[in-house]
């Protein structure tokens, strides 16, 4: 008999939260899973069958640690990219595959490859200097982005005007045309080797501005079925061009005149798929599994209406995590509680999730409104 | 702000698979969870925060291991009463509580505790030794068992003849008149210190009877409202009377005439209750969790028909194991996989369940025997 899933070692670089809970998922097929994570208490330390501390960014490091696993995964972009060519090179299996990780890295190459494949996307320049944003014929106000490393909301800044450029970034970023859209919406896909292809149903989701974090998702969506099937279209379009083996979120506006614009990428599991461990049939992080491991991929569909909101440190706490409102938010039927085990917390970290189920889509809407109000992650 | 369930210890007896499940929900509330098993392979031995390999028999190591926890539960009723006794006396808390379990650990005393509380039970007689069996007044043929140290269908026995009696256990037995069943039924309740009770709903089993192991089971039944209120008042009649805190999983007959006569109890999650993962807005191990820390307990309504299948060690197949089939069976809409992490199968070895959720029950019935006739565990 050929290797099986139970046979095999899952190397995964980062050990937050994506990673803690697709071990959860692991769990279920035996997977021997191994985590690199530059914390000493990443959030899967104690959940991993090995756990290395170590740089996800030092070839080295990842190098020697990909050499222990059969396939690696990621559940974060910011990693060394040539170790990850390396180990492909002598037959390890990486996936997301390094070159997608690589484009995607690169918020401007990222969108490059939209306008090369004909993915609708908001007009964008690159830029390197702030000189060069001061001869952007872009008008203001539009947004800056940080072509690497950002992520959490981090990386991302408005421009309003001229003045604004002084304190913007200092570094290799590409400038967006502000798009007025009316809501953000996303859409996970997942591919195997086999080419086998599935779309989650999109989700609609609502920001903090302030934190720049996706505070509310509600799965799924209500925009009439055509927005959702073009929305599913585009997902796949752009998982067939990357030729991708794994998931892709894929993060996406609707304009106030029904155009679709797409945001971003992420290669991994996302934020945005959180509700699909209790509101679909398979969820985001089995699907990944499936979808690395050449299994076939599960029923996406949703089994429910589901509110998905993120649980932030509150503002002025730093230290030591409570959960206030906590006994309150479990009586309430049809709430999951995912903490995150990070022992400290601080301003708009994310700590947590809360997903909220229940037939009644408004009913969904009203718990979780409730519960955004009455719990509160203090130190 | 008072201690929170993500500031506790939680010291779990036994790490099998049960154990196990347990774990991947006490992640989601950031729970240390400390395991003691025997077996330096225990399927819960990676993802304890704290393992130890020691006998869950032996006053001393049980005493020692519970002083490190702030609640100590079993996942198995075979373990060191006495110690969890003195660690009450101390002030831990330990639930289910040391009286309950040693109640059931003695399926004499908890038959002798049906007839005080007026529990539907079939009739018996406690022995101790053969002659005691060659003079019972209860009429061949008769069901066998061992008072204590049976599990998982072992100490049990069918005695049909006087001739039989030479071969039966030499041990502290009870004799129980053979029940013309119709259906072997469960219910799982639930409650907390405050005294909050609810009741999963009812759910049949069918056994394997060379195994004398659940190897299918329906959820939710299709029994008339009445009978599966009576079962449901029945299981918690008996929660009360226990004044148990913690989960109580109730086996019960019903006959052909329609009563209800109970079998067996558990007092922790039982694979009666596996389907509840997928199929039920809480899972039993939530549940659990819910109510030995005293939150309020979630709702327990079936989400959808879930059939439930125990993957057994297939006959002649001893050694390491492999998941024949598994690929096919994951390719059918709505199965969710749930290997236990044991490396080695043996004949009738629990490696494993698969449930199968659908709108439509008979479907779900359907997809059930054809992953019955097409996943097997073989070394």
């Amino acid at each position: 008999m050929a290797k099986q899933i139970s046979d095999l070692k899952l190397g995964i670089l980062g050990g937050g939260q994506l990673g803690r809970m697709l071990i959860q998922e692991a769990i279920n097929y035996n997977l021997t899973t191994l985590i690199l994570d530059p914390d000493t208490d990443a959030p899967c330390k104690h959940l991993a069958n090995y756990f290395e501390c170590g740089s996800i960014t030092d070839f080295d490091t990842v190098y020697n640690f990909g050499k222990k696993a059969d396939i690696i995964t990621i559940e974060i972009e910011k990693v060394n990219i040539e170790a990850l060519e390396q180990l492909e090179k002598e037959g390890k299996l990486v996936y997301p595959q390094s070159r997608v990780i690589r484009l995607i890295q690169d918020k401007g190459v990222q969108k490059q490859f939209f306008k090369e494949n004909n993915i609708p996307t908001a007009p964008f320049q690159l830029v390197n200097t702030k000189e060069d944003m001061r001869n952007s014929y872009i008008p203001f106000p539009y947004i800056l982005k940080q072509r690497k490393d950002g992520y959490d909301g981090k990386g991302v800044m408005k421009i309003n005007n001229i003045e604004d450029i002084d304190n913007a970034f200092d570094a290799p970023c590409l400038i967006e045309e502000l798009v007025d859209f009316e809501k953000e919406i996303a859409v996970i896909v997942s591919r195997n080797p086999n080419g086998e292809m599935k779309t989650f149903p999109m989700v609609e989701m609502e920001f903090n501005a302030e934190a720049n974090l996706v505070e509310f998702l509600i799965s799924p969506s209500t925009y009439p079925e055509s927005i959702q099937e073009r929305a599913e279209v585009i997902a796949k379009n752009i998982a067939t061009s990357l030729n991708i083996t794994g998931l892709l979120a894929v993060e996406m506006f609707v304009t106030k005149t029904g155009e679709i614009l797409v945001n971003e990428l992420a290669p991994r599991p996302h934020n945005s798929g959180h509700q699909t461990i209790e509101g679909n049939y398979v969820s985001q992080f089995n699907q990944h599994l499936r979808a690395i491991f050449n299994l076939p991929l599960g029923d996406t569909r949703a089994t429910n209406n589901a509110v998905m909101i993120n649980l932030l440190g509150e503002k002025n706490h730093t230290g030591v995590a409570k959960y206030k409102g906590l006994e309150k938010v479990m009586a309430i039927d049809g709430v999951y509680v995912h903490l995150y085990g990070k022992k400290y917390t601080k301003p708009f970290r994310k700590m947590g999730h809360i997903t909220i189920v229940d037939q009644n889509r408004e009913k969904a809407i009203e718990k979780a409104n409730y519960i955004k109000e009455t719990l509160k992650v203090i130190s």
